[in-house]
């Protein structure tokens, strides 16, 4: 069966029937958008991946607890930015069941058909008298031109919102895949949170739409590190309405995870790229591992190491330092089998450096979309993670008092 | 049987009988010192630890090799700076090995009696020549008093030397304990290093000091970060001359071992309050643990995490992003349970933030020695690691281009 994939414009309204809003309901004191809602025109079959933290958040909960119990169908999501619900106690998980069950109301359908999400400041009470004025003037909101809108109003500080979209064709029919995500580092005055919501309006069967996920997020949302922190809010969405008329299946499944994989990435990379006084995108590639485990424990361990961080924000070729987090990243590594390459300029392999390479490699360091890898000699598995350098800006934004 | 300890003044020659010079070879383009020496004048029982870096330097693999063949003997150890001697093949073996040789001939011992250690940039070949001259210089600087000269020999760009002593007495007669080391984070152009060396005039037979280096390492060189990062060249080496009359046995270990770790946990923490671009030293205590292993690992994540680093940089008295941590550590860990302290102020328990007292723990957090502690609410274990802050002048040091 053909298929092709392409990407296009467009954000989480892409996928026919979907609609969006984003609004200001004054959670955030400085009046910006910060409630968003996405609606299905009909139940549409859900995924999720949710944060590994333990310190889980309230929406976390709950949004868990209702894809349970409504058999993985979701008819709508409410996010609000400015107040990550995190930390706060019984008294927050009443505060995010009163939130769906109202959006429930509103949108006409079961309370477990509604998915929470929260990010910003932990350990503050969501206010809940903005929430109930707000929800209905989301639902006035509501189109399916109001995807730039939500995309802005999950923003904490981002420093631009994240949207992309996608088309696959199979066999002679196709659909649309959406999205938009926010993150930025765990970067709120108290914590931030990586949150990405994704639509399409093809019908997948809940088992190859989790399937699916599960993969997509594995290459792009799980392969990205600003800083090396999670968050106790950090969740992925995936809705399918089926609004298409295409349906997913075994045979499909490589055209919907190709294109799902494509729109998660570029939300992913938009993360990075505006990652917390990010000023460079490195693509961060491990070659020559023993297996693709210690390929990707090698690539992150590279991704999040400040002195690597560091040496690229000043445009050092500093390939000692790649070496030596290679060395102690707990994966096979074989010094005279290893090589470090930046750019396209190898400057260390067979157990010896080419340092008349490194002005060269300095040149290309100056730029701001890099490439660095690193084979460790002890294998033929490969991964690649997405990171950003390590800027004095960074410590900046983190270093100031939260009040 | 009594035992004391107490800490002195004094450092790698406070024991009796060992001799220490520190010269300038011409190995560092600044003339600054580069060459030190430690010679026993007899054979002492030695024990060393090294890096677990994959990526291991010359000079610790000769180390290794030498301890193995002298069946756990030193006589004499030879440190350089300015190179680490590192990712330089088979030439910088024969490079370490030369400089043991010399050092042997000049000592007049076996060659597998001489410890080899660098640190420096990585990647660059020992300047043999200045080696060969630098040695007999060393040679006739040594003295009983020249411990000071051979702390600043083995400094790379950390802001003071590291040097401290402590006597021990056991049921009437006494002994010392001695120490230097450096390590400024993996600091130098290239990379850097954590080197320590550590003497004692008791005698101690090679399983009972290797056991107790290993215990004194664990709660000190081994519990301080300041980027966790690992170095292809760190090493602790500890010799045991029994020029005191003194012999270390199991009923006297307690008193010999509490002494070492006083020793090595001085030397530790001078590290970290050198640590590149830090103003602040951070004791993190996690309690309520599963197990040690899972403080430890807790306790180290919170004592790397960039954002509580940056946090307690800019007096943020953060207690979410602690949680954060913590809850993202991969340890047991019951959020209902949990909880934060900054200093003696209680910021987070039972569920519930403190937010009230957070101008009082900012005020706290002004101060340059500092300590935090999160409950993990799973267990009873616990553990203690320093570590410092995060500076913007970190970056700076690190993002300069090396040439």
């Amino acid at each position: 069966m053909s298929s092709t994939t392409q990407i296009v414009r467009g954000g989480v309204t892409a996928a026919q029937e979907f609609f969006a809003a984003g609004i200001s309901a004054g959670i955030k004191a400085s009046g910006n958008p910060d409630l968003a809602l996405l609606v299905s025109a009909r139940p549409a079959h859900a995924a999720a991946v949710f944060t590994t933290n333990k310190a889980t958040a309230a929406p976390v909960v709950v949004s868990r607890e209702h894809l349970s119990r409504s058999g993985g169908l979701a008819r709508a999501v409410i996010v609000n930015s400015g107040c990550a619900n995190a930390c706060t106690g019984a008294e927050g998980l009443d505060d995010a069941r009163e939130m769906a069950a109202e959006t429930a109301r509103l949108a006409g359908c079961p309370v477990e058909q509604v998915l929470v999400a929260s990010t910003g400041v932990i350990g503050v009470a969501l206010p809940m008298d903005k929430i109930r004025t707000g929800l209905p003037a989301a639902f006035r909101s509501l189109g399916a031109d109001q995807g730039p809108q939500a995309a802005r109003a999950i923003m904490t500080t981002d420093p631009f919102p994240k949207e992309a979209a996608a088309r696959f064709e199979v066999g002679g029919r196709d659909a649309a895949i959406g999205g938009m995500a926010k993150g930025s580092g765990m970067i709120e005055p108290m914590m931030a949170t990586m949150l990405g919501f994704v639509t399409t309006d093809a019908a997948v069967p809940t088992p190859l739409l989790e399937r699916a996920l599960r993969d997509a997020v594995h290459d792009t949302f799980n392969a990205i590190t600003v800083d090396g922190e999670c968050s106790t809010n950090d969740c992925v969405m995936l809705l399918a309405n089926g609004a298409s008329g295409l349906t997913v299946d075994e045979a499909s499944y490589g055209a919907f995870v190709g294109g799902l994989t494509a729109v998660c990435r570029e939300l992913a990379l938009g993360i990075v790229r505006g990652g917390e006084g990010a000023t460079k995108l490195v693509t961060v590639t491990v070659t020559g591992a023993a297996s693709a485990d210690e390929a990707r424990t090698a690539a992150k361990a590279i991704a999040n190491s400040p002195l690597v961080k560091t040496a690229i924000h000043g445009g050092d070729p500093n390939w000692g330092r790649l070496i030596a987090v290679a060395g102690r990243a707990g994966v096979a590594f074989e010094l005279e089998r290893a090589a470090v390459t930046i750019g396209p300029i190898v400057l260390f392999d067979n157990g010896r450096p080419h340092d008349e390479r490194a002005p060269e490699a300095a040149a290309y360091l100056a730029g701001t979309e890099l490439t660095v890898a690193v084979d460790l000699g002890a294998g033929r598995a490969s991964s690649t993670v997405w990171t950003c350098d390590l800027s004095a800006e960074y410590v900046r934004i983190n270093a100031d008092y939260r009040t």
